[in-house]
């Protein structure tokens, strides 16, 4: 299984003090060393740093560590391959254009017989079912709104409609975002907080490492912070529920739901959904 | 206006010596210091580096400069920007995923009054002429080839037609790659260079820097390193012709063709072809 890092802010912020943490776990504190990515959001434009070293040897990570490139949104992944190759095409975040946006998705989980029918329009580079999730949701984002961007608040209804049919083939966390917002979505395991005024310490887990964080912020500052396992031990963080997809914008949650996700039976599948071949499972 | 530097190789090769020349002219022996982007491809996957500083003062070209990434098909590109914003998302290269390759496409020139219509499929996130031709490339190839993945060649001959078509807007020197090949066209200045088995000595014009690649290289080794202005002052490079489309696979030339350019008089041309407002040109 992989880790997910996602940050969402109401002023650009750098995620190097998280970023530090999380990358511990890909072979220091946890052993998600099959690579990494991560994607960065300056306004409609995106950077993407992806390597299949992990996270401690990656000389991009070393980078990444060290540079802090202020986004509003960033999305950060680190993988544990189960099942697939460790290569470039089948590292997270995946990244496509849609309505003169960029889109960005990582994926924790394992969804098992998922072969949907793609339109063609987005397809996958890599052999990841991931990455084919990332091409349905598009697809069918796409079709329903042939006339260009909707409101966030559509995107949301289709994809808390979307998401616990994909969910019912496996394990399904995920982030996605468009650089306006980050979706969230959890079917086992994801933990948000939102830092803001008056701004506090925080202490990682994954490192000996702390930050006051009233010294390096201003009241206009709010930043929302979601990832598989909790990064910091001296703060509250929020579990996702089974199910439960939030919406965050400008640091703060702007629409949260619980879905119902039900994992079909195996006597239930139909058969045309079978693949015969699965690679990468997150 | 920009510069550009291409590699396709036989094998997959670093391209630190002639990035490291072709950066200096980002500010130190030229003044293209609008930002910068080279893009590497391993296999289907690509790794996209951008940034709107210049390539001599940004950490990410650094990291470049020192980082040798082995590809097989490489696109840089230093930007001069003569109008429209220096951000990222009007950086190039350009990236979108075309039958489940990513293709990626840079561009030195300035198109005039090009406006083309798009089915919506690709559609630019920056407001530059380049993303918009490089939108309407694909496009063009998607409708013509809508089973899939056409053959290079079918590709270069959808290309060879409609590249003349655009340079009647304006200056059109680009590559195209979808990490199989380098398409290139130039309709007033591009370089290219073959290098290959007995290698030899190269010396840079913009550094103090020389290399013996036969000391680098195996008899399967196999360059074509194609640019806006020689690199070296101690070979031999060719200059385009223009209106010429060269296409390099492995290394060397797999298809080169002469087209004819003709530039549109103003009062021929369609007024619904004239935009209102013209971004970043190049």
């Amino acid at each position: 299984m992989c880790q997910l890092l996602g940050m969402n802010c109401a002023t650009p912020t750098d995620i190097n003090f998280s970023f530090r943490g999380f990358s511990q776990r890909a072979g220091i504190t946890s052993d998600h060393s099959d690579g990494f990515g991560i994607a960065f959001f300056e306004d409609k434009a995106c950077r993407l740093f992806v390597d299949n070293q992990s996270a401690v040897e990656s000389p991009i990570a070393d980078f990444i560590r060290d540079y802090p490139i202020k986004s509003r949104n960033v999305i950060a992944h680190i993988r544990k391959a189960t099942q697939g190759k460790i290569n470039l095409e089948n590292s997270h975040p995946f990244v496509r254009e849609l309505w003169g946006r960029q889109w960005i998705f990582a994926h924790n989980g394992d969804l098992h017989q998922f072969n949907p029918t793609l339109t063609g329009r987005f397809q996958p580079v890599g052999d990841t079912d991931s990455e084919l999730a990332f091409c349905y949701l598009l697809d069918q984002l796409a079709q329903r709104f042939r006339q260009g961007h909707p409101t966030l608040q559509q995107i949301f209804d289709v994809l808390k409609e979307i998401a616990p049919k994909i969910a019912e083939h496996g394990t399904f966390n995920f982030f996605l975002s468009n650089g306006q917002a980050l979706f969230s979505y959890a079917t086992t395991k994801l933990h948000w907080i939102v830092r803001e005024y008056p701004f506090k310490h925080a202490r990682l887990i994954d490192l000996d490492m702390d930050i006051d964080f009233s010294t390096v912020t201003t009241s206009e500052d709010r930043v929302a912070v979601i990832t598989t396992e909790p990064l910091t031990n001296n703060e509250i963080w929020q579990a996702f529920a089974p199910g439960e997809m939030i919406l965050f914008k400008d640091g703060k949650i702007l629409q949260q739901v619980l879905t119902t996700v039900q994992r079909l039976e195996m006597e239930k599948k139909d058969p045309s959904l079978v693949r015969k071949t699965k690679a990468d499972p997150d």
